[in-house]
């Protein structure tokens, strides 16, 4: 990783890592925001009740209400893969399945939890860019009452997706209308929802509940927290067993207000927001200056905190020794530059810097 | 809920709740070590690794190895039911089935998530103090072979037990002998393993490893860390499935430094042992209170930081309103009173002033 | 094996064994009525839809409405194990915990695929003869909206049981009334059904939908068939799933028709009753003669086609040679003997015989 | 459905179909060899151990050895998905996934039953003919050690294809060593394995043990069995739990002899490869007829007993009115025609003439 100022003279006397570390191999190598450490501090002390029965709790169910509309309950759970199984458990029954694009994190990234621990089946579609239309949600939805076929009865999407692209407001609307007229749920899965918010301008009720969707798996880890997800349900319809899965997929924290301390701490003010909005534009800036590069080609339209680009083969080793970053497609030299809350100006020109000049030193 | 003592008169800007309530309900009430924050702030910052690439995991590995011996491994996870699922599911095959006592928390108090999560089926023996013995074993441990009935490959102890009850490093190890020549592996829920090494005054390593104990759910939110659990592998054989199990039931955190940093915290000295030492000491002077009390019957033996008493009648509400607490079984009048690492001996005594005072007070 | 009689002259080319052979071990050692094996060979040649769609499932179902009342429907399956599975996760959601009897096959002999297969929480009470009641239902019956505790939404019972006593209609409908107030459907475990349609005179429909029982897992290889068991649902709200749940647990039969064959030929006229009638019948003349033997108890009711018997102790193996039959309780010397509907009188008191003889050579 | 030949005067009395009407929708639409029917009979009668304690089960041991090589063991069930559920369990441990064509039966047909009843991850490759090679198994085989993916430990190949294709052994010992030197196992679903012995000229053993495969869904139903699957395990390796998977999947039939019997039948003669050479040839004839057709497409090879082909789109209503048979694929007009044992030359002349007719007919 690159060292881009220096290391913090007084670490703590447990700091065994060098806080001026960068990478961006991932969002959640960074850490969290100093008001999330803050506010973990002062939801310390004295007793609360447990397992969600504290004000903390009560205080991030009343800024849910506010950020995405009057009905919508949330549900703390503790990580991203918990979130979308017990979401998906509540959306369908026993026998229902759910179409996903074939690059989901569902799919791909969660180790089979949602078909293993959920007994969700999957019905997955390619797409280019990561995004579903009704036209490839078609491509799956059918066979209602084929007791054969696993019953397709919810769309996952994911927002902003696995490639760094973004919904608008009105192409999930479309998603919502053509789900529901087929009696499908519809489920976002919101990692990076806040990055979504700020690439899109929309508040969050809009292109969740205003837009027709279900329920939501609320992302914090990525956002800078510790760690800490929630399943936020928006549907009219009751969704009772939620509270149920999240004990029965081991996503209920007994010290519940550890979690939803951390989301008040961001979602009180606007902290939330201007830090997609910053990892956002450090991505922008990233995309701006690699375009400019030759023998570069970024791949994926530049909408969230992602970059995915492919490098010339020479360069790819020596930058990543400097600055970390993962693999995307080893065959045709794609990588995946990821930007953080914590990702600075510094730290793009430096990557950028680096690839310019490994491409110059080409043999 | 007791206020002993006055609020913090800094609490920071973020804080909802009262610091200075205390209550006997469960050691997830309380907070969190003063050191655990702090270790959480001193882990921010920087980028590390994800998924456990990272020196605060490292380092909790090198103290699970003092702490427990050579050869041991952890896997830190988020819940104590998510430690209980992947410990278990990895030291059974799929058909594998686990022998544990009817007050089991894995059979009462997991939402089914052994069975629905783990597909662990689990066979139960009543006790009259939460513990295990061979011979108990015995009443479910046979029928290998027999193709209709669930094979019995695993026995689950709980250290400290669900009734506030510790086995002796003799008596596991005759449960570990008793099972290994069955063929059957031992698990420990040691979600308060530290209260049993207080109240055993044996290491870890002692009534785990030494002892013969195949894998440990590694407690560290009931023993004052916010959250955060672990399972350790004990055993020589290999346990090649738990790293992928661990993700598959959604515990596997992604910034993985702040759930090892607090056990780093706690297990770098000897605050682990500490406070245990300490909430147990606050359950002895609780007990050797309420023996003195006419009508108070003291119903287990206080071996770590639970009492379970029966009280008179009508005692309980007036005191459960000063003083919070659960019943137990509500048709003897029994109640579960748990001390914490934060009890003090004012709290205590508070709590056994005010049921001699409504015993008194009777009509 | 006893043989009684002698072997017939002419098996087929591909007759194995010797079907004068007969045993007390299980009522499903024994084959299939001869008019069963006849309407399979009616039923084949020619095609006819897969999957339920032919003309024998359509006259199954008509029967099961005879039998069962109006608005009831058939899910032909293919193990009684299925049956139980298909039935209770049509009954209840995902969170759905099912109260049963301690000695309930599905909890004990069913290699765990309730909880396994079907991601059912069993709930157990223990009984002295197999049979629940509204207040041993109350035992496991709380704790609805405790997010830890799997929800009972559900009981089970077995008909006859299987300690082969039969419960009257007015404890079914006890057993459902208490039950349904407190929201909780009925499931009947009907392997034995038509002994209980014997031993009580009612209709099955007067025990099961008419006593308010929601869905029955109606039974056909303990009853002659050669193998194909069926979930009857009569409950008046919709089970959506059920038709999916079946296939998913793998108990869709492609050639339906021969599943269904087989029953149409033991409902279309009394065939199904007079076997248990006869088997029944068989049970009591065998507790008849034991209970006049000295040292032998007979230690429950004999309501169906099984007898338990403490035998003195030298008596077993002997005549266990020659009349097969299995332990119930090693450590009692607790005996099952199970009538079939091919066991003949000749055969009971062959047995009845034997015991009495190994008695008189006691040393 | 074509009526060739006149209805048997002398039906059963039960007999409620016309056993004169025949197909093209599946090779489950027929009924059974009346040599089945009579093993049926003969296996009737008398006491024989359960749950496969039998003389048949024995003699179907015996046969599988003989068929597939020493050392091979097999595990009769009910259900072709339970055949597939079964050995994949008995394959993988819990976190193993498995390769297949994304037009594999266990990913298309099964109802999500490999996912939800075995909690076994898929990961499918899109192929032409729905045969795997190792370079397709390559764009699924990776990701050993990264503990969110779910881990390959093996591939299932369909024998013949879904698509109605054969691997020749040579194509399946590339596919088995490819597997092996990644360490993943090898299973074939052979629920039309009779049809590639037909077509290969292969024994069973050659293109399934002496190929290296690991285990078989060794498949009676599609080949003139009423009902009755089974599993054949032919690793070296122990698969130990395959016995306890089968009870807790449902699979396990209480009067096995009757499964068993039905194989028996077939196996001791060659008429489980007569029936097979005679559906093979049978589709071959149809395929001659059709690809003389003007405006015919016949769409694969074909190998097995399907001929898929498209059709001119005003022929397939008329046509399918006579004839049934399904649709492959509605937006190119292709269509699967299935032979079965008992489809004669007659009844595959008269449906190309049929389709010859609607063609000429044509506006």
């Amino acid at each position: 990783m690159s060292r881009v100022g220096k290391v913090r003279e007084t670490g703590g006397v447990s700091q065994l890592h060098d806080p001026a570390l960068h990478s961006f191999a991932s969002d959640n190598y960074s850490g969290a925001h100093a008001e999330v450490i803050q506010a973990l501090a002062d939801a310390n002390g004295g007793h609360v009740g447990s397992y969600g029965a504290d004000p903390y709790t009560a205080r991030f169910s009343e800024l849910v209400v506010q950020h995405f509309g009057e009905g919508s309950t949330v549900h703390p759970v503790l990580t991203g893969t918990g979130a979308n199984v017990v979401a998906l458990q509540a959306l369908v029954p026993r026998w229902g399945a759910v179409i996903c694009a074939a690059t989901a994190h569902i799919y791909t990234d969660e180790g089979g939890a949602p078909e293993r621990l959920g007994g969700i089946k999957l019905l997955t579609v390619p797409t280019t860019d990561g995004k579903l239309t009704p036209d490839l949600i078609d491509r799956q939805a059918y066979g209602w009452g084929d007791q054969q076929r696993p019953q397709p009865l919810a769309v996952s999407i994911t927002q902003t997706t696995e490639m760094g692209t973004a919904y608008s407001v009105s192409e999930i609307r479309a998603i919502t209308q053509h789900a529901h007229s087929l009696g499908m749920k519809v489920h976002l899965d919101g990692a990076r929802i806040a990055n979504a918010a700020a690439t899109t301008g929309a508040t969050l009720q809009q292109f969740t509940r205003d837009a027709g969707v279900d329920a939501v798996s609320f992302g914090g880890t990525k956002n800078g927290l510790i760690f800490g997800e929630s399943v936020v349900v928006l549907t009219d319809d009751e969704l009772p067993g939620v509270t149920y899965i999240r004990k029965m997929d081991a996503q209920l924290a007994s010290k519940m207000r550890f979690v939803s301390a951390q989301f008040v701490a961001v979602l009180e003010g606007d902290l939330w927001l201007r830090s997609a909005q910053h990892s956002n534009a450090m991505a922008q800036r990233l995309r701006d200056a690699l375009v400019e590069l030759p023998g570069v080609e970024v791949t994926q339209p530049v909408e969230a905190n992602a970059v995915f680009a492919i490098l010339p083969r020479h360069v790819i080793e020596p930058v990543r020794a400097e600055h970390r970053f993962y693999d995307w497609n080893r065959s045709t030299g794609e990588v995946r530059l990821m930007c953080s809350f914590d990702t600075t100006e510094a730290h793009v020109d430096a990557l950028a810097e680096s690839i310019r000049r490994e491409i110059e030193s080409a043999p």
